[in-house]
């Protein structure tokens, strides 16, 4: 019941807004009682900040396979977590576009649990860039932090316009963020 | 008054949201009555169109100099149009918080308006990478389409994370995401 209330309230946030969204919305959709849903919340924000956590969690826990990896390059695994992202679309487009549309209705209590970890999503692109430059795979003259916003910005932006069901895969779509990424589009000499 | 009315709104609406801000709000802070509100805009949705509406004209405008320059290489534009974004993030960043925000507030006539101008931005983004694989400036064997969001990305992430009076200059920033883009970040053999 706690995934359904979630799963219900990310719809009905991302279709109408979270302020336009009460609980007794979220409950007659549901088919349930208020009563059910304080069981596991206690308000509207509460739900919120779990949309928050769940999202960016899941996004985590895959970005930690791909970094433990131990079979693969600095440069695969910048590849996977791009690939990774993309493939993300599809089941979160409606709970990312809460999550940033939403979180001024957070409070600083809340953002202190959320924003550490949307720094560390960052924080570990950045050291496998920084990785990869101590092993020789990438060029050392450029600031790994802006890069590391650089790589993100390309993958992240799909979410305001990429349709998974559309002509180009998601697989395509990666490999030309990542030859683009790793290669640049300048013709070579 | 007409643009005082719509830069008290952007403050108001980023600030507290768009449902949150009553009309009341906005002339009680200008110190102005209602009546002069009526007399430039018909309803709070009006002024929310005319701030997505001011946002993409003046980056439209800007992107017009930049792409009508005879001087300047495909690749010179493409810098240019990527720094231009970069730069008005100091003067926008609310601006764009409330047009990336608020949108679904908007009617399907409104979305009419200024869509086909979010569409022409990155038409004119994808036209110079097009241009550029005619002369011999850049690799033909990347859909330009696709290019063409991925250098928008890379350029409109910055307005979530950047902070234009930080230690990275805007010009810095634009050289690191121009360098990436060109020349892309694998150590060449």
């Amino acid at each position: 019941m706690r995934e359904k209330i979630i799963n219900t309230s990310i719809s009905l946030f991302g279709e109408r807004g979270f302020r336009e969204t009460s609980i007794q919305d979220i409950t007659n959709a549901l088919g349930v009682t208020k009563g059910t849903y304080y069981y596991y919340f206690t308000n509207k924000v509460d739900v919120l900040m779990h949309i928050h956590l769940r999202f960016i969690d899941g996004l985590l826990e895959q970005q930690e396979t791909i970094l433990n990896n131990t079979t693969t390059s600095n440069q695969e695994k910048l590849y996977d977590i791009v690939g990774m992202i993309i493939r993300n679309i599809k089941s979160g487009a409606q709970s990312a576009r809460v999550f940033f549309r939403e979180m001024r209705h957070l409070s600083d209590e809340h953002l202190a649990k959320v924003l550490p970890k949307r720094d560390q999503f960052q924080r570990n692109v950045q050291d496998v860039i920084e990785q990869g430059m101590e092993t020789g795979e990438f060029r050392k003259d450029l600031r790994t932090d802006m890069l590391s916003f650089a790589v993100l910005g390309v993958a992240n932006w799909s979410y305001f316009w990429y349709e998974p069901d559309g002509e180009v895969t998601e697989e395509e779509l990666t490999d030309i963020y990542m030859t683009m990424i790793f290669e640049g589009i300048k013709m070579e000499k």
